[in-house]
């Protein structure tokens, strides 16, 4: 089969690859009909080292399963599943809690011979804790929104979430981002009051205005910070949710917390330390979030998405081909794409 | 009056200073009966640069109210009084969610003008937000637990209760100073079922199984860390209170606290960054905790001290004349004592 290989920075190729087969009794092989390119994929795209064999990558995609291994239970050939971005085995206590991003048997896609989310097909690890059944056909114009559900929606999600907004919140997002705009979507459907949003691509921030931002904050940095200070009587709001990853995000999301605030962050840290001293400290500043575990919130968020009731579907704003994909890279890395489908 | 000087690291003196009067219609006088040293104050005895002019220091103390201004109400002279180690007028935004410490018209002893705790009196600022009235004459058996709600116990108790300790929680308290002992008090007394102390000094974390420690670690850094997992299957505890204020001991308590768990910080802070690197994120680690408002928990516990239910007292193991506060800093400094009391 064809699958994507990243093989430095820059260097996105797409390659024959052995056909996924059954290892384990406890795998299905999913054909996939749709898969995306993250934010996150594009940290190797800039600064990989070159690479002659190259490695897998994507890790979030949805497509039909083909086969499944004995102790699968609950899905056959046919069924259009949907895949969080990290697999799991759905029981153990980590699981249990709804922290599958830590599950016991679980891990990453695209890493240890495990496929990669951008190609033909995948074969799934502990299939039956991992997947979740999508009551549509591949015709579905739901696809793109149900796609959102493997990643960057439930990671949105896991920001406001863990920030505990709630109905009446103030909050601020930083990061016009898909992720970012998820996080607007999911402070709105958590019930904040006011959302404001820091991002400068204007057909970003426009989006998330449809997505419910009640402000939007174009500038950065100190400019940024006081901004929204002005907009909050000087105080911040008492949620922030940092959905880059950038230290200086940090530092912003520190900056425009309201004293006794929550700081969530999604963006997979491009940094070791943060600021916590002694300022912080006499803020009572709470820093929280990290990886989403997508698997939890999946069920959760279906429905609203099967109903229409949301449509997290439109933060991509392109589609390409998976022999394609590396203009896909391309175009998010420079920012004439928002988030890239990918159809094999 | 006199009143405590600190010249520099190691120097500190009792002087006369003007006796302290009524400056404005919110101010209140207080005689102190009882003042005490705090682990934070041994961090400029330790380093602050020599100053000829000194500075005021101490924030910790109960006494009789002298006189108050016009706009005092709830307080007449005679009434034994405790004073929270951040004065707050009670009534702004900030003071009415509870968080006192950030008051809009609060601020900190031995500061700007303003009395430090260790000596004969004290004019109390935003006095009738500040002050808590206790039932009881200063021939009280509690007083040494009551003189406590002034900084250390509400301190350890704002640490277990940010972290989220509640019935059942497994918690890890580092630190077996006054607040890692206050800590364990209040982790027990939020319901905790298993409560890990990492000391090494028998005297203290023998007082911290008195308070309710289960198991005591006395090991430090990675064989510390070995030991905690050890004690919990691997996997380290939910809740982690470090009660120190070191980056050795963030960096312990990351490592003793369980994939989604929560630490929380109450050891003033003597660093500037703490790691939240990658590793943390993909673990889901909260960190929280900051500088307790003391006053919105008195109103929570001293109804416990009263009863005698707690004995948060049991933490001071000194008690020095006013003249000889210098033997009760070096006491603790040098770690022969574990808290001291101050009669002036």
């Amino acid at each position: 089969m064809k699958a994507t290989i990243i093989h430095g920075a820059g260097d996105i190729r797409v390659e024959s690859v052995p056909d996924p087969t059954i290892h384990k009794p406890t795998d299905a092989l999913v054909r996939v009909v749709r898969a995306c390119i993250c934010g996150s994929d594009l940290w190797p795209y800039r600064s990989m080292p070159a690479s002659p064999e190259g490695a897998r990558i994507g890790h979030e995609f949805l497509g039909f399963i083909e086969d499944v291994g004995a102790d699968v239970a609950g899905f056959k050939a046919g069924d259009l599943v949907v895949a969080p971005f990290v697999w799991s085995d759905g029981t153990c206590d980590f699981c249990q809690e709804g922290l599958q991003t830590s599950c016991r048997h679980g891990g990453l896609w695209a890493r240890d011979g495990i496929d990669g989310g951008q190609g033909e097909a995948v074969r799934v690890p502990q299939a039956q804790g991992t997947l979740v059944k999508l009551p549509v056909g591949d015709d579905s114009a739901l696809l793109a929104s149900l796609l959102t559900l493997s990643d960057v929606f439930p990671t949105g999600y896991h920001c406001a979430q863990t920030a505990g907004v709630g109905p009446g919140s103030m909050v601020t997002v930083i990061g016009d981002g898909a992720v970012g705009l998820s996080a607007v979507l999911s402070a709105k459907r958590l019930g904040a009051e006011r959302i404001i949003l820091m991002g400068r691509h204007k057909d970003r921030t426009d989006l998330g205005r449809e997505f419910g931002a009640t402000d939007v904050v174009a500038e950065r940095g100190d400019e940024g910070v006081e901004k929204v200070r002005a907009l909050t009587g000087g105080d911040g709001t008492h949620k922030v949710l940092e959905c880059v990853g950038l230290k200086e995000a940090i530092e912003t999301a520190f900056a425009v917390v309201r004293d006794g605030g929550t700081v969530s962050r999604v963006g997979a840290p491009q940094y070791d330390e943060v600021p916590m001293d002694f300022g912080v400290f006499m803020r009572n500043v709470t820093l929280t979030g990290g990886v989403a575990p997508a698997r939890a919130y999946i069920d959760k968020l279906l429905p609203d998405v099967l109903e229409g009731k949301i449509q997290p579907g439109k933060v991509f704003d392109r589609t390409v081909s998976l022999d394609d994909i590396a203009v896909g890279y391309q175009a998010m890395a420079n920012r004439t794409a928002l988030k890239v489908v990918v159809q094999p």
